[in-house]
């Protein structure tokens, strides 16, 4: 059996392709490598048309990402999917908090999403960090009340939860705050999503 | 802002819709099961045309587990999706040897990728694992080959790499091998889709 072993030429014919596919859609330089690392992972060429990316998003990731900013997750899915040793480079690390005990017991005796929780327990000490939700839509409606609270002021919140309950609503409130953001329209998404996003990102840098 | 917080509810009010858009599809109780939990984790119901399970899988599978089956993964995200407080209940733990610093310095000296040496040091000890590729069809190329050469007889084969280079060749190939295999026709698939595969398994139990 012939087929391509070498790594790097793997990833460089899945962008060609990519760019091929894409057709007459074109994107700005950076939009479209984030579009494009999104397509490579889940392989639907919809998310052409799904991301929708603030105007400020791309330079305050950049800024913040350079010196180092911390990253939150919401699932351990999205934290293992983002190329930490990048990260690391830059002096970030990721912090994903949905498996912790106080969070799971919180969580049960108030009758809501350890996600919510999660988020409670991740903005305890630090304002400016960037948040990535591929999974609970419960987690960016928290994060939505917590700008609204002036609780945070997100360098940029990834908010890309799957979904049928709530995920739609959910990345639809974030186009009225004024924070920079990365969303999906309608009910795609997922942890993927979410990593490769900022992975995109981090290879910009 | 006014929405589900309880995780059952939320849970159990997505797979009522996703049965109502279903429609006239209707699978076998168990398969249903599968089909449903996936398109749950990626909002996309092409996955009830492209999921293929051989009519081995769910039975050789669960057995399995009950025993206590070791899963191995292509990917970190694959294993961090994974219920493993379920499967550890059952007595099976998962490994994932993609980031191990050995594997990284093979791969490097033979020119190929990282995921092909993971499933070499996988298959060291024990035959009869259960296998969940999510990202690289070269791992599942592997498989193939260690199948054919009789140096494993896995007791499930989650082939679900998404991709534009070998992905969609790499599980063609399975449809050819006498092994309990769940495969995704084309390029389709990815780590959250595998581990939504073997959730869905571990709550048959």
């Amino acid at each position: 059996m012939d087929y391509i072993k070498v790594p790097h030429l793997i990833e460089e014919k899945s962008f060609e392709i990519i760019t091929e596919e894409l057709g007459n859609k074109t994107f700005p330089e950076e939009i479209g490598r984030i579009i494009k690392r999104v397509i490579h992972t889940t392989a639907d060429f919809q998310y052409a048309d799904i991301l929708v990316i603030s105007p400020d998003a791309v330079e305050s990731a950049k800024e913040a990402l350079r010196r180092g900013v911390n990253i939150v997750t919401d699932t351990q899915m999205a934290k293992a999917g983002i190329n930490k040793t990048k990260l690391g480079e830059l002096g970030g690390d990721v912090h994903c908090y949905i498996s912790d005990v106080d969070v799971a017991k919180r969580a049960k005796e108030k009758g809501i999403t350890r996600a919510m929780v999660s988020m409670e327990k991740a903005i305890e000490n630090e304002k400016n960090q960037i948040f990535v939700i591929g999974n609970a839509p419960t987690a960016l409606f928290e994060l939505k009340r917590f700008i609204e609270e002036k609780k945070i002021q997100p360098a940029l919140v990834v908010g890309v939860p799957v979904g049928f309950v709530g995920a739609a609503e959910s990345k639809e409130e974030f186009k009225h705050l004024n924070v920079p953001y990365i969303i999906t329209r309608g009910r795609k998404g997922g942890s993927t999503v979410g990593a490769a996003i900022i992975n995109a990102l981090l290879y910009m840098l």
